[in-house]
C-alpha cells in the first residue's frame, strides 16, 4: 500500500536507502524446486553497476549480495527469498550541501512535501540505487522463466537523436553485450558512444530509449481488464527511475495508422496460429498471443548535471544547487538489465496467475 | 487477481459482457458523507456513448443506470456503491459468423487460448462496452475530487497526422465539449472532422492521441517506488481498450533532450514553491509536486473495419472475416471521458493513500 | 481495503444494505469451464432464508436472484460473475424509531462513530441480510469443489447447554437437513426445538455452536505463515454476524491436554499417509494434511429481543429501545449454510493458490 | 499471496528459516516522523526469547537485530523498515535424524506434501523462530500506538486446568512481568509454575490460554463486513504457531447465554457513550466501540516431547521419532509478547485504514 511491493503471485518488496546500511529485496511466491543460479545474479548486478565503463557514474557499488533465506541445497523451498546488498561506498558528506535545498527534477522536494522528515543523502529512498534490488529479483524471475523457455532481450535503441536499426526476431543478449552502450547496431553504437562522451565532457546528460523483446511466451498470459499484460508491463517500466514513457508494439506510431494497415492478419505456421505482422506487440486484448512481446521505454536525461542550477530551499528562498558529486551522462546502457528484470518479474507473475484460470 | 479490480483504497470492480444482461461496477472505499451528483453520471455516460454523432458507432447504448447500494438520503455512507447498466441493444445474431473465427487484432484468439470457453458475441468481456462501468466509477471519483478542488480536463490532441495546439494551463471542459471531436483547437478540430468523415466512408478507421491535464493537485500524492503516481496513471490508461502507449510530461520527447534543458528549475511564486518549466508533468520521483499533471495516451485505429480480412478459425484453417456490423471510424473523441474517469480513479486512490503517511 | 471483499485468487465482493434496492455479490477469479448449477443456489438461499420455519424470523425474504454476467451457455467463462438479489420486503417504517437511538449490541453506535452518516433502517450494511450474498458465492464455490471432490457438511452441535453427539466421519447433508434445527443428533435436535420454542415465547434469544467438517481435502492447501488454512477459515467465520469464537480441531480443549495425548501419530492406510487421531483438525503448520478438516463456530444470542432495553441516543441522552419488529429466537439453524459458504470460499481460494506453488 | 505478509496499510513481510542465515521482517506503511525506541525492541525480543527461565527451551537465541533501512536521525521516514536477526545457534545436526521422517503434529509432512523440496532442519520456515520477526514488527507498531494512546496488555490466563482470575480493567504490563509464567494472579501463577515444572520433568508439554486487553481504542476502528476488527484479530492470532482457537469478548460462553443477559446496555459516562457490560469485547458489528477490546487465544501443548513417538517416513514406512533436542514444556509464557505484537499490528493497520473513511 505504501508502494514498496510489486506483483501479485510473484511479489517483490524492496527496501533500503542509498546511504543506509543496506538495500535489499524479499521475493515471495517463488515456487519450490527451482534451481538457483547465483552466477546469474552476479552477472546481472554487474551489468547494472555504476562504474563499469567511462560512460557511467564512478561510484563504486559493490556487487556483494547475501541470500538470507528461501534456498536449501541449491533449490528454492517455496518460502520467501530475502537478499541484502550492503551500501559500501556511502560518502554522505557529498550530500551535506543538499540537506535543505531541492535539486531540480529530483525527488527532494516531493519527499519533503509528502513525509516531512527525509533522508536527504543521495536521494535516500528515491535513489536509483534501489534498482539493484529489482535486478536481483529479476535474476530469480529469469531462473523460473528459463525453466519454461521464455527469454528476454533488452537493448538501447536510441540515444538522443541517434536511432539503431535492430531486428527483434534475431537480437540476442550476446550481441547486446558486445556493445559498450548495449546497442546491437554497431554503427549506431559507435555514434552513441561518441555522443555520450561529448555530453559527459560538457557535464551534461542525455536521454534515450530501451527496447525489449520477450520470446517464446505462450498464448494466454495477462488478465483481460485492468491487469492487461501490457498495462502491468507499462506500470513496471514507468516505476523505474527516470522513465517518462512506455509503448507496446506499434505504440505512438499506431496513432498515425489506419485500421487496415495496422491489423495483424492471422495465419497458420506449422500448425501454430501466428500473425503476419506484429503491430500488436504480442498482446491482444491484454493477453499474450504467442508472438514476440515488444515494447519501448523512454528515459529522460538524468537530472544530476555538473553545472550550477537555480533552485529554492525548504523555506522557499532562492538558492543555487552546485554541480558536484558523481554523475552519469547517460543512464540507458545501465538501464538495460533493469528493464529486463522488471519484464521478467511481470512475466513470472502472469505465468503463475494463468495457472489458476482453468481447473483440472 | 483475475484483473477485474483497480485501485487500492478506492477500489473498483467491473463486471459484464457486451451481450449479457448488464454490465456494472462496485466501488469500494468511497468515503462517507460525499454528496452524490447523479446528473454528472448521466453527462459522463452520454459523452462516452456510441451514436452521439456521425463519427461514432450507431449502436444505441442506453444511458440508463441503477445505483443499488451505498447511498442514503443523497450522500454516501461508506459502504460499497454498486451500479448496473442494462445491455439494451444486444443484437447477438450480428456476431454468429464470428463464433469460430478470430477477428484480426481483436481479443477473440487470446480469450480462446486463455479460457477455452468464451462468449464470442461482440467481444464479450473484451468489448469496450466495459468502459461504461469505468466512466460511472470515474464520475463518483470526480465528486470526491471536486470536494477537494482537483479538476481533470482531457481532450483529443491528435488524429492521425493532424496535431492540435492547446495550452494546458487554460484548457477547460467547456471548450473541449464545443468540438464534435473534443479537440479544443478549432482549426485542428475541423480538419480532424473531415479526416474522420472520409475514413468512415472508406470503411476504415484511424488512431489518435488523448491528452489530459489534472489541475490543483496538492504536492505529495503518489508512492515512491513501484506505485509512483505516473506508473499508476500509466497502468490505468494502458488498461483502456485500444491504448498502445502512455507518456508523462515530456515523455518520449525527453529522450532527445539534455539534462540542462530538461530540468525544471524551482522558484517561489506567491509563497508557493513551483517550477519554471514542467517537463516533469507534475510528478517528480513518483510524487506530485503541485504543478499540473500532464500526460498523453496513444490509441491505435480500432480493429473493426468494413473490408474483408484474412484470418483463421479455431482449427487453424484459413478463413475470411467479413466486414459487417457497427463500426467506429475513430475512437478518440469517445475515449476522452474514459481517460478522465481513469485519471480520477487514480487520483482519488492516491489522495486517500496519502492520508495515511503521517500520524496525527 | 474497506473490507467488502474476501479471498485472494477467488475473490468475492458483496454490496447492499438491508433496505436498499438490492444486495449482491461479484465473484472474481472463478475459473472458466465450470458447469453452473442454478438449482444449488436456490437450495442454499432457501436454507438461509428467514421464515423457513417457526424458529426463524417471519420476514419473507425472496429467493429471487439474477446472474448478470460471467456465464455463457451454462458454463463459466473466466470473467466476473455478478449476482443481485432484490430487497423485496423492506418495511422501512419499522425502523423509524431507531433513527437516532442505538440498539444494544447492534452496530448502530459503531457505524455512527465511524461514518457520521448511516442508513439506520434494519441495520443497513450491518444487517445479516448481507450473508445471502455470501451464500450465493458459496454455492459457486461448491460447484468448483464438487468438480475436484471436496465436500462440506456443517451442522448445529449445540444450542445453549444442549450438546449433540455427532460422528464427523459419517455426518451427511441429508441427515442434517432432516432436522428442523439442522442438528443430526435426533434426541438433541428435539430438545433444541423445545428450547428455542420456549425462548421465542419469552421474546428472548439464545446462542449456539455450528460445527463443520470438510472432507476429501488434498494435503497441501494453506500457506505456511500468516495465511494458514485455519487462520483464513477463522477470519471467514469471525466475519459472519454474531460470531464470537472459532476453534480448529481440538480447539480450546487442547489447552487442557498434554503433548503426549494431543499429538496425532502418523500411520499408513492403503498407501496413504494418515493420522491415527485428528486433534489437528486436518491442518498442521497451517497446511491441510489430507484428514477431515473440523472446526467449531460460536454464535452469540442475537441482539434483537422483544423486551424494552435501556440505551442512549446520538446525543448521549438515555432512552429506551422498544422491542418490536421481527425477531429470530436462535440464529444457528440458518447459520449452517452461511458457515458452509464461507468454508467453501476459503477452500476454493486455497485450492487455486496451491496450484502456483510448483512449476511444470 | 504466498502468505508471508500480513496487514494492508501497515504491512509486514517476514522471511527466514530457523537454521538459515537469518530471519527478519520488512515493515511497509509505517508513517513518517515516528520516534524509534530500539530499547523496546530489545525488551520485547527478550520476553519472547527461549531460555529466559527454566520453563522455556534452552536454545540460546540471540537478541541481536539490525535495522537496515527506514530510519533517519532516530525517526521513521516513511520508507520500508527492514530488520534482520541472525540465526546464531543453529545446531543443524540435531535434526539429521528427521530428514526423512515426519514428527507427529509438526508441519514436516504437510510441507513435504506442498513443496516437494523442504528444509527439514528445526522445522525450517514452520519453526516458531519466525515469531521473533513478528515481535520486532509489533514493537514498531507499539511505538505508533503509544503516540495515539492505545495500550496492549496480554497475560497467561490458564495453563491446563489452572485458571487465573484477572481484572481486565486494572491489569498492567508491570504486574504481568512480575510473574515467571506471565500470569498476574499470584496464586494461579505459582500453581502454574509447579505444573509446568512437573510436566517438564516428565518430558511432556502442556497447553494454555493467553488473554489480551487493548485499552483506549477510539470508537470506529474495523471494517464492517469481512475485515471486522475481531476477524482480523482472530486471523492474526490463529496464524501464530500452536494456536487452535480464538474468542472475542464473551466468546464460546456466549453460546450458552440469552440475548437479554448478553446485550450490553448503552449509557453515558462523563459525556462519553459507554456500555454497562462488555460481552461484546469492545467490538460491535466488527467496529470498535471505545470499550476495552478483550480476547482469548488457545495454545495447544507443543508437539516436541521427549518420548519416542510412532510415525512414518516419506515412503510411508512406519518408523519411530526419537525424543531429543531442545524442548519447551509450556509455550504460553513466551507467547504473551507474540500475542501483543500481533494485536498491535492489527490495531495500527485499522487505525490507518480508518483515516481514509471520511474526507476533509
Amino acid at each position: 500500500m505504501a508502494g514498496n511491493s510489486f506483483g501479485d503471485l510473484f511479489r517483490i518488496t524492496t527496501f533500503g536507502e542509498s546511504h543506509g546500511k543496506a538495500i535489499g529485496v524479499v521475493i515471495d511466491g517463488f515456487p519450490a524446486g527451482i534451481e538457483i543460479n547465483e552466477e546469474l545474479i552476479h552477472q546481472d548486478l554487474q551489468r547494472r553497476r555504476p562504474g563499469q565503463s567511462k560512460f557511467t557514474t564512478q561510484r563504486k557499488e559493490t556487487e556483494d549480495f547475501q541470500i538470507l533465506s528461501g534456498i536449501f541445497e541449491g533449490k528454492s523451498i517455496g518460502s520467501p527469498i530475502a537478499v541484502t546488498i550492503p551500501n559500501a561506498d556511502a560518502r554522505s558528506k557529498d550530500y551535506a550541501h543538499l540537506e535543505k535545498s531541492f535539486r531540480p527534477s529530483h525527488a527532494d522536494f516531493t519527499y519533503e512535501a509528502k513525509y516531512g522528515h527525509r533522508d536527504h543523502r543521495g536521494g535516500g529512498r528515491s535513489s536509483a540505487r534501489e534498482t539493484a534490488a529489482r535486478v536481483v529479483a529479476g535474476s530469480f524471475a529469469k531462473m523460473l522463466l528459463g525453466q519454461v523457455g521464455i527469454e528476454i532481450v533488452a537493448y538501447v535503441s536510441s540515444v538522443a537523436n541517434i536511432n539503431a536499426t535492430v531486428d527483434n526476431k534475431k537480437v540476442s543478449l550476446a550481441e547486446v553485450e558486445k556493445s559498450l552502450v548495449r546497442c546491437p547496431d554497431e554503427e549506431a553504437s559507435s555514434e552513441m558512444e561518441q555522443l555520450i562522451n561529448s555530453v559527459r565532457k560538457e557535464g551534461d546528460t542525455v536521454g534515450g530509449i530501451v527496447s525489449c523483446v520477450v520470446k517464446n511466451v505462450p498464448a494466454g498470459l495477462g488478465e483481460p481488464v485492468f491487469d492487461k499484460l501490457h498495462a502491468d508491463l507499462g506500470k513496471a517500466m514507468l516505476s523505474i527511475n527516470a522513465v517518462k514513457g512506455f509503448e507496446i508494439g506499434s505504440g505512438f506510431a499506431s496513432t498515425k495508422m489506419k485500421g487496415s494497415e495496422h491489423n495483424d492478419a492471422f495465419t497458420s505456421e506449422g500448425g501454430k496460429i501466428v500473425t503476419e505482422t506484429n503491430n500488436s506487440g504480442g498482446v491482444q486484448g491484454g493477453i499474450s498471443n504467442g508472438m514476440n512481446i515488444t515494447f519501448n521505454v523512454a528515459f529522460k536525461p538524468v537530472a544530476t548535471i555538473m553545472s550550477d542550477q537555480k533552485s529554492v530551499n525548504s523555506e522557499g528562498t532562492e538558492t543555487t544547487v552546485a554541480g558536484k558529486g558523481r554523475h552519469d551522462p547517460c543512464v540507458v546502457p545501465r538501464a538495460v538489465p533493469i528493464v529486463e528484470a522488471m519484464a521478467a518479474i511481470v512475466l513470472v507473475d502472469h505465468y503463475l496467475r494463468n495457472k489458476t484460470q482453468q481447473v483440472g
